[in-house]
């Protein structure tokens, strides 16, 4: 699978994924609006209210697909801004995934899940892969790639591995995270020197041995691009493993930030941006599309964090090839 | 919440928690095949493998919860196990709360989810808080505690905090894990000579301090069964930190291994059984009830864990007051 991610940023020269993070701060009124007299309209099995909110994320959603898909490689759907609105948003969850497939794009599945071993299996089953039920394999939410937590250690991870080889699918292990507090644990320095990060750093390399494809593994790592510096002795450490970085623009990281995540050729990494392209239009610079042009103005965004990249990379002998 | 946990445990003499990790194995024939008639007499909406499975769960935890309400104060459903099934399988999930609810019991969500901050607000509103949507603010999952992945620090923790306080709810934190490889990160020694666990178990004690709820705290603890050499550690570390403690049974430890745990009056800390409960007609022991029974053979399993546990806090002079 990673091989297919890596053709789809090499077809595009665009490293970069559209995070579909949609919190109903993102959402324009009208489609609020629009979404209220659908569900009016109809008998609700649920809560209104959370059937009306998962509705108006559809509609964004699919709107924002639209506009980014000939852009792009990727998507990411961050699973909790749909659990947040119960048994409708994981639908609409679910539907996001099919239709971003239907139109060509790579899911991400930014779940972030990681238990004790039978438990990785039923979380691995369900998003990457398939679960038998009498004699029969069925998909479930079938996401291409699944954000995994390593605080369980390797028997966490392995079940997620067995499914990436059965499925050709791939995960992305968290190693060093972009948030603020991110150093808490992952910083922590052994004994030897090593901080927590390095240590999972090595373990996903090795764990990326069992999953090769090309010269990347299907077994990649999540490092911030907030914290550039790590991710330039995480790139050493883990030759082979494709990094997902999210963390630019609304979180603060540009470009010129990023080029030590990727290898020479420009791959090995893909930059995740959330807010930064979907509520593109609530921001002074794309404002002029007004609410009722969010999807145009995200388009416009995902053209400028693309040119970004491109030309920090560019700048930095990494042009994509 | 915590405190209302505690009440549970004292009425009922039980530090137990019953876990509903249906996995398919257990499910009877005889539930399979009445599922599989009713969905097909029924107009399906999803994929019909997924519904049969998703109701045939749905009756098995109806009849365990049945057959162990007034014998312990808590059940746990781990979500992994409902989201292998998708949508119908998630429908089980918040049914099975419901239930749980109306038959008086605690409800611990096995979700152990963890995120940066803004996600992991949309997660805490999820699972124990409620979403505001144009003005109303809705309940979803409606757990009463959740289990959270500290990988993230502290800002990916804070904001479940936050949703406690605002809807008396509790969190269990993943300090040591009850799976074989929990160490792989979790007891890597620092400089100073503390293992990453005793780290995260310092946070949790702070952590704690922002929402205690009588002499514990409703920011609890993951402890594994397995591992009472730092149970025993966790405990002293702590002090106001409820530990919920998963391995009993099947994973190997039993009543006496775990009485570090608990403090001097028998409380500090509740045990979880799962598969050694909800399986234990597949089990020797109790295969005279037969996969008819399943739910008598997890009421008489419940009953022997009880007195192995409340026999092992007698012998260490800590029974229940």
């Amino acid at each position: 699978m990673i091989s297919k991610l890596i053709d789809g940023i090499r077809a595009k020269k665009a490293p970069v994924v559209v995070g579909l993070d949609p919190n109903l701060k993102f959402i324009p009124a009208e489609l609020m609006d629009e979404a209220k007299r659908e569900v009016a309209g109809r008998e609700s099995v649920y809560d209104e209210d959370l059937e009306t909110a998962a509705e108006a994320v559809w509609h964004f959603n699919h709107d924002i697909i639209d506009a980014v898909a000939d852009l792009v490689p990727a998507v990411k759907p961050q699973s909790a801004m749909y659990e947040q609105f119960g048994i409708p948003g994981i639908v609409t969850f679910w539907k996001t995934i099919r239709y971003a497939h239907e139109k060509g794009l790579i899911v991400i599945g930014d779940v972030k899940r990681g238990d004790i071993g039978s438990t990785s299996e039923a979380y691995a089953a369900a998003h990457l892969g398939k679960i038998g039920i009498g004699g029969t394999k069925t998909k479930v939410f079938d996401e291409d790639f699944a954000t995994v937590n390593p605080y369980l250690g390797s028997d966490g991870v392995k079940p997620f591995i067995d499914v990436c080889n059965e499925n050709d699918r791939g995960i992305f292990v968290l190693v060093k995270t972009s948030n603020p507090s991110s150093g808490e644990l992952q910083d922590l320095k052994m004994a030897d020197g090593r901080a927590v990060y390095e240590v999972v750093g090595e373990y996903v390399n090795e764990w990326g041995k069992l999953s090769m494809d090309g010269e990347y593994s299907n077994i990649g790592a999540v490092v911030g691009a907030t914290y550039p510096e790590q991710g330039k002795v995480l790139r050493k450490l883990m030759p082979h493993t494709f990094i997902l970085v999210p963390g630019y623009g609304a979180q603060g990281a540009k470009g010129s930030d990023l080029t030590d995540f990727f290898d020479d050729r420009g791959l090995g990494a893909i930059v995740n941006s959330s807010r930064g392209i979907i509520a593109a239009y609530l921001k002074e610079k794309y404002q002029g599309f007004g609410p009722e042009g969010f999807a145009e103005a995200a388009r416009a965004a995902a053209e400028d964090m693309i040119e970004d990249i491109g030309t920090a990379l560019e700048k930095a002998g990494k042009s994509i090839r």
